[in-house]
């Protein structure tokens, strides 16, 4: 959400001399990105956006998330191409960060998403982990059930400062994931994040999928999971939409049908996609990072989904 | 430096229909301007500035900006035009605030003005000069003298704890612009504003002018004292380079040449300059606005400048 690192126009001019890109025209800051800092450059041939990555992001796993971008945007996805400059590299320095030119792509993130809008995000979500599957590289996701755990006992005792009872029911919904957590299901290449935010639109077609910097191997299932929680909810997380609930389902599965054990595991998925984005922003709440530039989030639109899964898987 | 209000894409979208500019294709908050929130907007036919007015900007003052930006950009100066929508409408409200709907400009700010940037900045600025005397309003410049000898009585005893020395140096500062300010120079519309952030240039040439949101009644000396004050001294503000300083009063002149009074009024102009940049921004280092986005800039290197003008004037 906001710029960390300055780029002096004159490092700028010289930082592009290294690709076949065009000379300078402008470069805007953006408050795009809560872990790196984001320009939108024009230049005399193209635009693009430049991310200079700030410390909240691991240095050794940009190259996963930079083959990634460039795996799908090969494979025909609307994902940013990561450019390479002439010598071939698309992981560069600068200012001290590491840095990458990325493709820019037109599209705006809808805030109230409508069904067709819904049931295209999905399909393109499914069209990912289909494309995924020939991506040569893994990356384990560290924000799933043991960083959960952890993360709930490091919280313990303030979770209820946030709302009574919220303690009890993220335990509760800890042991029911721990006993029902399914095994087998299909699992590759997953977003991890796909809120609208991270997804650009051109009326009711995808146009972007962006923001690759929770991607790594999980269950489809869950990732559609996520994709449920962060686009069939209201604000308040109250109660999902049906119809766009339905819109998500079938848009996915007019790419991918899910199999029977898939669509039985949901409700389980969907109460650990709620836990995720509960735990990590009470996190973010009780424990800000260094880095006050983060704009802390209220966790209480998750907690309410974590009831409403809670509720529907009868702990209610 | 940062966006401050949250524009959803299906209010952006609905807001652009009172236009003849194209349907939105992109929309990206950008990090411009510390009293409102700016988007870079992409319609299917262009590019525009779209800009909301936060609390910081006083709401009568608009339209006498948005006029005179106006004016200067039918003048021919590389000044963003406010669009007026299909009822000849410049001025709008938006997410409960004031926005316009600005013409974007290609370009970049330069961090390290070399002299050919700084003529032609300096050129620029007399053309604005000249270009408003045709304009039919005026301001009062609310951070001239009488706002620097309050702001200074406001953190009476709080500037020696930026450096030791500080207070007496802004209190003979004062009592020297109180007795050498200049009655009787040219006056106009100024910019009192014109740092290299808000100039954009391609390569030398000037291709922006922006920011207008200071703008004001005052000597023409003194804005050319501001540009000299932004432009002409180092980073740290130790004392001015002669090889910029040269450049800009050589623009300067080559579009408007100065009377003897003026060139003589110069060094206390420059105190002046360097008393109204301490002086906010030491007033913002200590009264921090209930606004915490509002990045705080150190105001030493606006004492060094005013350390170095006293000791022009044997003040030292």
């Amino acid at each position: 959400m906001a710029v960390y690192t300055e780029v002096p126009a004159e490092r700028l001019a010289a930082f592009l001399a290294r690709y076949d890109g065009g000379t300078l025209v402008s470069a805007k800051g953006i408050a795009e990105g809560v872990s790196n800092s984001n320009f939108l450059v024009e230049t005399s041939t193209a635009r693009y956006i430049l991310t200079l990555y700030e410390r909240r992001i691991t240095e050794s796993d940009l190259p996963f998330f930079i083959d990634l971008m460039e795996h799908l945007a090969d494979a025909g996805l609307p994902v940013p191409r990561p450019i390479r400059d002439r010598t071939g590299k698309a992981l560069q320095q600068l200012e001290g960060r590491a840095a990458c030119l990325i493709q820019y792509l037109p599209g705006v993130s809808v805030s109230h998403p409508t069904p067709p809008q819904c049931r295209s995000a999905a399909a393109a979500l499914a069209r990912l982990h289909l494309a995924g599957q020939r991506f040569g590289q893994s990356r384990t996701n560290h924000l799933s059930r043991g960083w959960w755990a952890e993360t709930a006992a490091s919280l313990h005792g303030r979770l209820n400062e946030l709302s009574p009872g919220l303690q009890s029911l993220v335990d509760n919904s800890l042991a029911h994931v721990g006993a029902h957590w399914p095994g087998h299901l299909p699992a590759g290449i997953v977003h991890a994040d796909l809120f609208p935010d991270n997804v650009l639109m051109l009326g009711d077609k995808v146009s972007g999928l962006i923001d690759f910097y929770f991607a790594c191997t999980d269950l489809y299932a869950y990732d559609l999971a996520v994709l449920i929680a962060a686009w069939a909810f209201p604000a308040d997380g109250s109660a999902p939409d049906p119809a766009l609930l339905d819109a998500l389902l079938a848009g996915y599965q007019s790419v991918r049908p899910l199999s029977p054990a898939e669509l039985a595991a949901l409700p389980t998925l969907g109460m650990g996609a709620a836990l995720r984005f509960l735990l990590s922003r009470a996190q973010d709440w009780f424990q800000p990072s260094a880095d006050a530039l983060v704009l802390r989030k209220d966790p209480m639109p998750f907690a309410r989904r974590l009831a409403w899964h809670s509720a529907q898987l009868g702990h209610g």
